[in-house]
């Protein structure tokens, strides 16, 4: 089975059947399968299955989902891709790092369950804060700074002939640097109750103060993210901060919540 | 001027007008805006107008010409995209090794009027061979072999995409990943003030336990060296190492050491 099977596209809030159609088709002529719907505007669609021409396959397979988070789950890495400039944000990559970088997670996983999302936003406004704080990485392609209209279907046709082109290239596993991936990598859903126990004990140490938890817990979180966890060592630190919630538990003698 | 600039766009015979209009949109993104059309089926066209979206200046600038040799017209290098294997053929190159072909033309011919055409063929049939002998050099976007159906303006992106990558590549500094860093980032004595501290604070809590500290610091270590950390996010977790000790010194009335 091919490595590109292990990458699934999120389209989130997608306006435009014929967009998802058109990605469908990219998908497919790259070798991709899994879509996934995050709350389609019109979906199925006479319009989306035209423009699949012959990727329909693809449309009928489609995963539909109500938030970004049910879409992701059982990944073990989040790419989101992004036009904008964001303020405070993970390091934003080129698709040719990002399709590389994406080769030596799948090639170092293989075997142990990598599985890769590729998050693309709404066709005017993209992702939101929130949904960004879903992804790892970021990705963003170059255009032209006065015409910076990227199409979705073409913005994924991009991506996955990158992600071919990578993948396909020479399947040889790069045995260097695959120790921290073996003791294997946290998927989103674990990585998400490590936030929420990140941010539960803050709270409970009164640590955020006057302080934004909001923005406290996104540069925290993108700070974790950027290491690209494996589940041991968010056991490690849960099991800190469990020490930690016993402490403050054992002299305020109600209990404290655990949040998974 | 940008050295896309001296790349024409041409499609011979284009069924639908969608595809003209998508692929000026793809061409605009990118940064290339020479349009040649020859005999194309239906233009101008509302349906061209529509998908181009916001390229439609392209397409009042479009050339028409009456067979390929006219749209070709004062270029010293013709390229020609196929999907066919073709019999008596010439070398078919990948999207990724044609930009950097035309780089190096480009960047060698500079001031003295390098001019390339990038030809596309029919959507169904592709370029007749009397038009494969106008090009010295072929081109073509490896797909999945079960569907290999890719779609004309998606092929315009993904070549115009490559040019663009091989084109800018040494001319401008890609200044997008390096804005975690600018939060700068954290020494290495910083991180290893901010390692004493975390197992400070481990060893207070008693968490170590039965468990080697030796193991469980390296552990973290790796994780957050990973993360290439900035100052101010050790600034954040030291403070809610230090929200810790205060807690665990409320009971304890000994004073906690700090570590730096």
């Amino acid at each position: 089975m091919s490595l590109l099977e292990n990458i699934r596209v999120v389209l989130v809030n997608t306006s435009h059947p014929g967009n998802i159609g058109g990605a469908a088709r990219a998908m497919k002529t790259m070798g991709l399968s899994q879509l996934y719907l995050v709350q389609p505007n019109d979906f199925p669609s006479a319009e989306a299955t035209a423009r699949a021409s012959g990727a329909d396959n693809l449309l009928a397979d489609a995963v539909i989902c109500d938030d970004l988070p049910s879409a992701l789950k059982g990944c073990t890495h989040v790419i989101g891709t992004t036009a904008r400039e964001r303020s405070i944000t993970l390091p934003v990559h080129t698709p040719k790092q990002m399709s590389g970088f994406v080769k030596r997670t799948l090639v170092e996983n293989n075997g142990v369950g990598g599985h890769v999302a590729l998050v693309f936003g709404r066709e005017r406004s993209g992702l939101t804060n929130d949904e960004v704080d879903c992804c790892q990485t970021l990705v963003s392609i170059d255009s032209t700074p006065t015409f910076s209209s990227l199409n979705l279907a073409a913005a994924v046709q991009i991506m996955c002939y990158e992600l071919r082109c990578a993948l396909l290239e020479d399947n040889e596993p790069n045995t260097k640097d695959v120790k921290h991936a073996l003791d294997y990598l946290a998927t989103f859903d674990a990585r998400e109750h490590f936030f929420e126990h990140t941010q539960a004990v803050i709270e409970q140490l009164g640590f955020f103060g006057a302080s934004n938890p909001e923005l406290v817990m996104r540069r925290l979180r993108y700070m974790y993210e950027r290491a690209h966890m494996t589940q041991r060592e968010i056991n490690i630190l849960r099991g800190i901060y469990s020490a930690v919630q016993n402490q403050l538990s054992s002299r305020h003698p109600e209990p404290t919540p655990v949040n998974d």
